[in-house]
């Protein structure tokens, strides 16, 4: 005959007689082209179409296992039939890794057996079917070894002999209990024929997790002294850090600590040149003083720097880095590798540009350079040097300006060795590049929540982050203010706009930051009008901050990473839904946690000025509440507890005072001692 | 350094300085598993989301060809940037067969120089782009030959020569005016430097326009005959040709023609066992008189089918045949190929079953058997012959109960070597089943119209049909009734309901079919209550029908079939709106054809006892209407021209008369010669 079909669904179908088909395994990112991210310790919800021709009965089972080192042996349970042809089973990435994930089904003669067994009723149609069985089992004994075999053996020798056997007394009913006789169908089971299988296999990344629950601060060492005029350094910021976990954050993110360029340097609010004393933004790297592996040495030593890694660790803190791949004109790349930069027509390295706009100051590396593999690989050089000092965050500035796929290769080799290491992309472009480095790798993505601020914009957005496609591979880690935006809404200075800006940041994201103590301080004034950068912005000139004010946001902040550690509804990704309100101004949604019931229902007055009032609708049913009864809603930032009746409660929410509620829901509930309380 | 990315989006990757990535090439069925669908004649519409990193610009190309015999010098064309990173192109298939498309972007240092270049201001500045581009114009005159090559050599020479001019009329614009020269930029544009490029090419299957636009009548050819009681031959279905062809349709359907087996034949209303003379089943297939390529000596020869085939073509009819892959027990096959089927304990061959229900008439091929490549190969035989004779549609009677490796298999081979022949698949199962079936290859399919009768079902149906991903590949065949499938709602016996199904089939859907003359002639009479199979069904009986029945449907039929032909917004699919009316009997649905800005809007009472009326509400502004002037709706059922006025206007429909309006929706306008019309 011709030629073989040419049909890829697996390994085996080369092989004509394979009739089950899996389509559209589950979690995929574009079909497998990039692997999804998961958890390690958290189940992974596993989902295919399996079905073949015709009436028989499919098996499917779910395998799974890490790769690369640390591999385990993979292991295998069974997927279970939906109705509509989908199969799911879940398993739980018990570490950090990559891990494989494949279905495998075929169409079982036994299962079909036992399906149409079950069904028939004449004597002599279970008769020849018994007899059917007894080849299947002999069959399956085969595949078999020690007391399985034995076991099945017995058992098809059985079913032949009843299936002849003339006994009044055995019927159609005594036929069909011995075929369907659930010990002996365990031991088949175990040894079905597999022959003409079809698999499905997909990639997953599994992130320690850190990746999926996150509180940040992000602050300049060098504003970090105790008196004004001094710069900081990192033992100002070891005395800074009691202060930052005593807030409950776990990550303490810095800009760049290496050496500043002195060539072309920025001065205070970004003047064209720097004045003597300036101290330049630190994303212009490298000077006569190292480059990307060394230590700005104002701040400094290396030895000083690991130190600070460990009184951060010693306080629940990680550390995370800038990694800014760019050069200042003075860095000793520019010198020792000309070949990484464009040059210009008159001999020049060609600096970073957007007409009209120059930036003298930074140079970009030249991706298209001859010499692509070396700069790639000593960009890994960098990474690995960090990573060698204790650093295991990253938060890569504008990774959407180099290659994606230099991203691919570099996070994919980093992930290899060290699975625990976190990257942060800190792209604000486009929805398609940033999409594209979530999927390539990136663990935590920022977002545009910034921009976000009207209920309608903030329910359409976070719609789209928590149950679009990018669900399975884009992280978002939301921030209120970052030291290149002061959004024009925390412009107009109310402390309400702030507080309300921080309790949506901390509860509608699993992974949330602000930069401080320009945050906590309440900052508002922009270099210029119209401009999103700060006046007098830290990122060109020290800053010396007086933490203790009394209106300070400290102790909210304080309570609202209390809040997100307490509360499993918060604590992870997936589960929330936006609630009707009849009111613009007043936003509210309701996260949950599946496993506990638990649920936290959070509402914010968006109207900084004014005390707004709405009625707030929820779905009694569908959240297993009770409708005749009252249950609890418990307002952890006030700690004020509201008896609530049916679907409507009306809520008011004064500004000036506190512009939201987190509200722990509370079914009621009878216990055995007959107390009410609530649950 | 280490190894290289291992990165995969095209050919070129393993060079890590490509930094285009394409991602989402469209249309695409399960990420280019399984061909999308399109027809010749008519245009594809490409998409593709490209980038890159940082603020270079792109170029990307769409290239596409036809594989396989009668393969073309694939043609390039641009594609053009529709912001938010997603590019578009369009090309159209000429002939039906199998097309490569293939998205090819790069970044594009030419098109990156003119954009900064437009928006640079110093002279300073200019001077020195023109340098650079001095410097690209000169390389990419190396990759071109004859008077391009000469041309951009000038234009070179004269850039890097103005670049350095000192003469002060020279200013800024002058030489930005040079550098954007639009005639010398169409020639270094044909000479791009395309080395880093990504490229990502998916599969279409384009058909001949009827897989797209259909409409299909089924007779049973032994009811053919003109006198009761005698068997029908081709003949007579030649006699009834200008009837069918008269009322407009375009495919007649004829159920097997092949020898009917004689062993276990199945009586009249499916009885058990056939009376003498009973006819049988016309899918039990195969007797000593022949199998799957012979003919039916009832109904004449192979001499008189090609005849038939031949007079069907000169009415503009096509003959489509049925496949059904099953043999009577008497099949020729049964006795020549007994490992084709599987066999029972006792030795003989297993009747088709589910349990505890038997189809002893019918012997399913078993294709798990070892000799499958030679079933698969004679099965492709069977098909071939029919080509042969002049068949080009085959109508598949169950194709879910074989494999679809099978399928795919088979309909590829089939296509490559004809690619104007067309299957459509007789699956009336579970929803993905159905869809792979699409997916694989079958050119049309049967859907769920038949049980989806309320407002709600025919929308939501039709929307996720016309709108979602199955739009790619799923061709809907929608049939108001099938030899086994008389749906309750037309056993009300209501003309209305027959009328109503009607011009739904006929206009919800390109392709459309009924079964006749059951249809037209209203037969409503179930086998019995709660059975959707006809009472006496010509499935195993002779029928005779007095077609001339004055209360035929016949006419309305003929005038639905024409209104289709005559409206080019019934004629392709993808712009099915529906529209909001205020009642739930009442269903609108607007069809448009864009390129004509041509409407139909169809409104039909679902009531067949009572007259219900609806305001009927549209989008005037999208529509292109004018809300200020009248527009027309000339119902092309009845004639009558209605004018409207705003966006709401009111309908009312009395079964008893004409359950349904078909409008043609005409705009105001005034002439040049200041008449006013309506088109």
């Amino acid at each position: 005959m011709a030629e073989p079909p040419q049909v890829a669904d697996g390994p085996q179908v080369a092989d004509g007689r394979v009739r089950a088909v899996i389509d559209a395994l589950y979690p995929a990112v574009d079909g497998g082209r990039f692997p999804a991210k998961a958890l390690a310790g958290e189940s992974v919800q596993v989902e295919a179409h399996c079905f073949a021709d015709g009436h028989d009965r499919l098996r499917t089972v779910l395998r799974w296992g890490r790769l690369g080192s640390g591999a385990l042996e993979p292991e295998e349970l069974e997927m279970t039939s939906q109705g509509n042809d989908v199969w799911r089973a879940a398993f739980t990435p018990p570490s950090p890794g990559r891990y494989r994930f494949t279905a495998v089904s075929w169409v079982d003669h036994f299962e079909s057996w036992r399906a149409e067994l079950e069904r028939r009723v004449e004597l002599e149609d279970v008769r020849l079917a018994l007899e059917v069985g007894a080849r299947l089992v002999e069959d399956t004994a085969r595949r078999a070894t020690g007391s399985d075999r034995a076991a099945l053996e017995a058992w098809s020798l059985q079913l032949a002999r009843q299936a002849r056997s003339q006994d009044p007394a055995i019927d159609a009913e005594v036929l069909k209990a011995l075929a369907l006789d659930e010990a002996r169908t365990r031991i088949a089971r175990r040894h079905a024929d597999r022959r003409l299988r079809v698999e499905r296999s997909l990639e997953l990344i599994a992130d320690r997790p850190r990746a999926g629950f996150s509180a940040w601060y992000e602050l300049f060492p060098r504003s970090a002294a105790s008196e004004p005029g001094r710069h900081g350094t990192f033992k100002d910021v070891a005395a800074r850090l009691p202060y930052v976990a005593g807030m409950g954050f776990d990550v303490l993110y810095l800009p760049p600590i290496q050496p500043i360029g002195h060539l072309n340097r920025k001065g205070a609010n970004n003047a064209l040149r720097a004045a003597p004393g300036d101290v330049g933004s630190p994303w212009a790297i490298g000077s006569a003083e190292g480059g990307h592996c060394s230590i700005h040495p104002a701040l400094g030593t290396l030895e000083d720097f690991r130190e600070l890694i460990g009184h951060a660790r010693d306080l629940g803190l990680e550390i995370a880095l800038d990694l800014a791949f760019q050069c200042a004109p003075d860095h000793p790349y520019v010198r020792e590798h000309p070949g990484w930069f464009r040059h210009r027509p008159d001999g020049s390295v060609q600096y970073a540009e957007n007409p009209p706009k120059k930036y003298q100051d930074i140079y970009p590396f030249d991706f298209e350079c001859a010499d692509w593999r070396g700069l790639w690989a000593e960009l890994e050089r960098v990474v690995e040097f960090w990573i060698a000092q204790g650093v295991r965050i990253f938060r890569v500035d504008n990774p959407h300006t180099k290659p994606f796929a230099f991203w691919e290769w570099l996070l994919g080799r980093i992930r290899d060795s060290h699975p625990d290491v976190l990257f942060l992309a800190e792209a604000f472009t486009r929805p398609k590049p940033m999409q594209r480095l979530a999927k390539l790798g990136f663990t935590q993505s920022y977002t545009y929540f910034t921009w976000r601020n009207t209920k309608r914009e903030l329910t359409e957005y976070f719609t789209e982050l928590e149950h679009g496609p990018a669900r399975c591979f884009f992280r978002p880690n939301v921030w209120p203010n970052t030291p290149d935006i002061l959004h024009e809404t925390l412009q107009g200075g109310h402390r309400a706009t702030f507080a309300a800006r921080l309790v949506l940041a901390a509860t509608l994201s699993t992974n949330y930051g602000i930069y401080g103590p320009t945050f906590e301080l309440m900052e508002s004034t922009p270099r210029e009008p119209g401009s999103e950068e700060y006046r007098d912005s830290e990122k060109y000139q020290l800053r010396h901050w007086t933490l203790d004010r009394p209106d300070s946001l400290r102790s909210l902040i304080t309570r609202m990473n209390r809040i997100r550690r307490e509360q499993r509804a918060l604590r992870s990704a997936g589960t929330l839904e936006f609630v009707t309100t009849d009111n613009e101004q007043i936003i509210a949604y309701l996260k949950r946690d599946p496993p506990s019931g638990e649920m936290v229902l959070t509402i914010v007055n968006l109207d900084p000025i004014d005390t707004q009032s709405a009625w707030i609708e929820l779905d009694l049913a569908r959240l297993e509440i009770d409708a005749e009864r009252p249950y609890q809603a418990h307002d952890l930032i006030s700690e004020q507890r509201f008896e609530w009746r049916g679907a409507r409660n009306f809520v008011r929410l004064d500004p000036q005072r506190m512009p939201a509620h987190v509200l722990r829901l509370r079914r009621f509930r009878r216990s055995e001692h007959d107390f009410d309380y609530y649950q």
